[in-house]
């Protein structure tokens, strides 16, 4: 038998933890064959009875009582510094002494990147992790990054996202030469602001071994024109979310049909035969519920803050077949590309300092 | 009889002109019992051949020859200069010569905007235009900007666009004190990026007799929690297009549900009976088609340049609401706000500055 791949879970994060923690956990385990095991980290007195409710799951899990947990509203320096032993921390803890494939929490973002940053450290050549989202396209996924850890960017590090991204794409989906592009306005070369423009100037001119397609559009990314999608976390965050708001929208108004008359529900049967439940998931926003973070020494993922039971299983999915992939020695070997970048760079920069 | 309204049409503009615009206008006339006339400007030998195959339109119909158009990849500050007489110029001169009530362009958008600042002028007490979009949430229309114009902006110009922004919902809406958000990527006030904690506490301190709210996020926008929600014309180009593509993608997915089995089609029959049509055309992003430019002496709409005719009669549909509301009015009684928040500013400014 195959050795189970253990998830150590922060119990306590996230709006509405630790219940959709355990529901997603208990979830997560339905019909799944490979064996799991899950650390579950917080309040043992409050997740206990909860775990109990699901004899499967109670076989697998340790529960690891911790008596902090990290504010939703902690700002990041702060988190670092105040959350030794909570959840959190001891989550990302547990990947980091080899007792867990991958860490995962629904708790506040910029903490849990912070405290990820310090625990696991960065990996050597990468400057500033990313949050990887998996956007749902007519063939599979989109990766867009950065969704949300680096509000402001430099050129260099959208180029660090394009290499990061790639590699996470070519593990994550099996695709053996993710096409790249970076998020802007228009898809003409004059138009962006000046990051994105130097981002891409310095893509073209690092001649990497890349299939790096230029800029793309807000709508490409939907439509799947390109496999990997680079922007700063302010856009990218704002534009995922906007896309869940919309598909959301779109969710509510096609229940609103389907239960308008009599006619429409006798419809809305008949089509449930055939596809309307593979549609409504493929809908759910909560089916690509998930945040990837790249750059560091382990694997962690994000997931929403407000998500469900639905979600929080999404997200453990995701942890999975990460956990289960070679993700993190592929983002190692690209990882000399980029130093590669760099120094060009800096050779570009004095140059243009002497001009 | 009321005497018509004149919608002033850049004819060449677009991806798909003259073709979709001739062939929207008059799909917009359908059923229409306001009095409409139409000025076409373009290239007559084309246009003319297009407009006779409608009856109706080339009844209300003058077409104005220009020989120039301006190309979709110029720069602004070039089509300004080369674009004196072409069919995107004249459109918008039509509304500064008292002509037309208001003119609308599927063209390159940089263009249209710097050419409608030329020709119109801004507004006394405005910087920089922007762009609004109405966005689809449940109970109605949410209306973001900037969606295009600015692709970088200060805090000073997001305060000038929160005021246009509620002023334009006001009379487009109906929506007496419209609610006004900053879009962030997250609702805490610590967070997001320089520019907009500025906005926030500009807005925060200048007491404007304005329902402001704070910071909302990109999924806020769908779920109509707000009625104004103001962001930089990066983000806002980028959140709408993402959107917009989500909802392309979705529809796709429907279609493929419904047409799966002979048993999905017979379902999908019977919910055409009773709302489908409704909810297919919610779905379809077609039917938000239309920027309308706020700031500026004179309504200026613009219109995706790769839509369709459905997708122009609906930029037509906005143009005329606006030329039939006291927009206009409404935005310039809000200017002398404008005014007042700026002097405050440099007040603070030279505040600190002595510190």
């Amino acid at each position: 038998m195959t050795s189970p791949l253990v998830l150590s879970i922060d119990a306590m994060g996230g709006d509405h933890a630790p219940d959709i923690v355990v529901d997603g956990a208990a979830a997560f385990l339905k019909g799944r064959r490979r064996p799991v095991k899950f650390l579950l980290h917080g309040d043992e007195a409050r997740i206990a009875p909860l775990v109990e409710k699901h004899p499967g799951l109670a076989a697998v899990c340790e529960i690891r009582h911790t008596a902090g947990e990290v504010d939703m509203s902690a700002k990041p320096s702060e988190a670092v510094r105040r959350s030794k032993g909570s959840s959190m921390w001891n989550a990302v803890h547990a990947v980091k002494d080899g007792e867990a494939h991958v860490a995962v929490s629904a708790g506040n973002t910029g903490a849990l990147m912070a405290i990820s940053k310090v625990i696991l450290r960065m990996k050597k050549g990468v400057h500033r992790p990313a949050i990887a989202a998996s956007w749902p396209v007519p063939q599979g996924y989109c990766t867009v990054l950065d969704v949300g850890a680096n509000v402001e960017c430099t050129p260099a590090q959208l180029v660090e996202f394009a290499i990061m991204g790639e590699a996470f794409h070519r593990v994550a989906r099996g695709v053996t030469r993710p096409t790249v592009g970076i998020l802007n306005v228009g898809s003409e070369q004059m138009k962006g602001d000046e990051t994105v423009r130097a981002a891409d100037a310095l893509l073209r001119a690092a001649n990497l071994d890349m299939d790096y397609r230029g800029y793309v559009e807000g709508n490409d990314i939907s439509a799947g024109t390109t496999d990997v999608v680079v922007t700063d976390g302010f856009t990218g965050n704002i534009a995922l979310k906007a896309a869940e708001g919309t598909a959301r929208l779109l969710a509510g108004w096609m229940r609103e049909a389907f239960t308008s008359s009599l006619i429409a529900k006798v419809g809305a049967a008949l089509l449930s035969v055939s596809g309307l439940k593979v549609l409504k998931s493929r809908m759910d926003p909560r089916s690509v519920n998930g945040g990837v973070f790249l750059g560091l020494n382990g694997v962690v993922v994000k997931s929403h803050g407000g998500t469900d039971s639905v979600g929080f299983a999404t997200s453990l999915r995701i942890a999975l077949e990460l956990a289960d992939s070679r993700f993190l020695t592929e983002i190692e070997q690209n990882l000399s590309r980029l130093a590669e970048v760099e120094a060009e760079e800096i050779a570009d920069a004095s140059e243009q300092e002497t001009a």
